[in-house]
């Protein structure tokens, strides 16, 4: 915990995964809400097969996921999904021509059924 | 918002993802719940790794777990993975001599600390 | 239902999916919770594209979903990632040099729109 999960179609060709993921964990950290660096668990997914509605034109999104132990409140859900949009914002090199989202939603773990070791 | 994960595994030799999603994703602008057919963002990923259950017997599934933003009744959510199902069933041409199993499952996002931006 | 989703870093480059997906199907089986084997649909992600925290130093992780039809007590809950826990504690052969963490959560299955079929 936390866990991030991050999608972006491969029409976004210019998208760097890794300094996204990056870019993402240090905001994480930066946040002061967890206790050691080493626990947030990142991962990048090129999406091959998507699609955007149902019109024409070329669309393409990133989409991440955050998921924490639960427990924390909306005011600090909000403020961790306003900063990873931020950070994404700045990433930039969208292509043009191709009509971009970026969304970040953020779900709580079950903080009692939540198993972890580590070795 | 909505999002829509859809899985299939890679027995499934004939299933055509990219007509699976447009399809999907015209049942959701026709359920008239979504504001703009743009808002619907829809990838599909083929399943290398899989097992179902423990017997013998090749099995294969597609599941689909369409994520809306919270606040829609049970009946709506009911509704719209009842109709994607069927969307499923009509796709048709599941390979002779596999088990397949369809699924749909309705997730919230919270609404709360979603955050999206579109350029 | 139940569906299980598994990744797992690809430096961990002795981690056999198929093998760990049986013996988490196997385990469900023996929980007792579920009707039927065949239900239990169960799948592994390898990621390519992750990262561990902000600091040096190779890392990795193995990190299994499991969703269940909402409705079992959160006693039950924990016994089940606890046993999925321990299943992949005893896969072993983890690369040396590389800090691995495990983690298990679950999540439940919106019961009354979850839909399916089995043909």
């Amino acid at each position: 915990m936390p866990h991030v999960f991050l999608e972006y179609t491969a029409n976004l060709t210019d998208f760097d995964a890794d300094k996204a993921l990056l870019r993402i964990n240090h905001a994480l950290v930066a946040s002061g809400q967890f206790g050691a660096e080493f626990d947030i668990k990142s991962r990048a997914t090129k999406l091959e097969a998507f699609r955007v509605g149902t019109g024409a034109g070329e669309r393409g999104f990133v989409h991440v996921k955050l998921a924490l132990l639960s427990g924390r409140s909306a005011q600090i859900k909000t403020q961790l999904s306003e900063s990873l949009l931020a950070g994404l914002k700045d990433l930039g090199d969208w292509p043009a021509g191709v009509e971009v989202q970026l969304s970040v939603e953020v779900v709580d773990l079950d903080r009692e059924s939540y198993a972890k070791v580590t070795f």
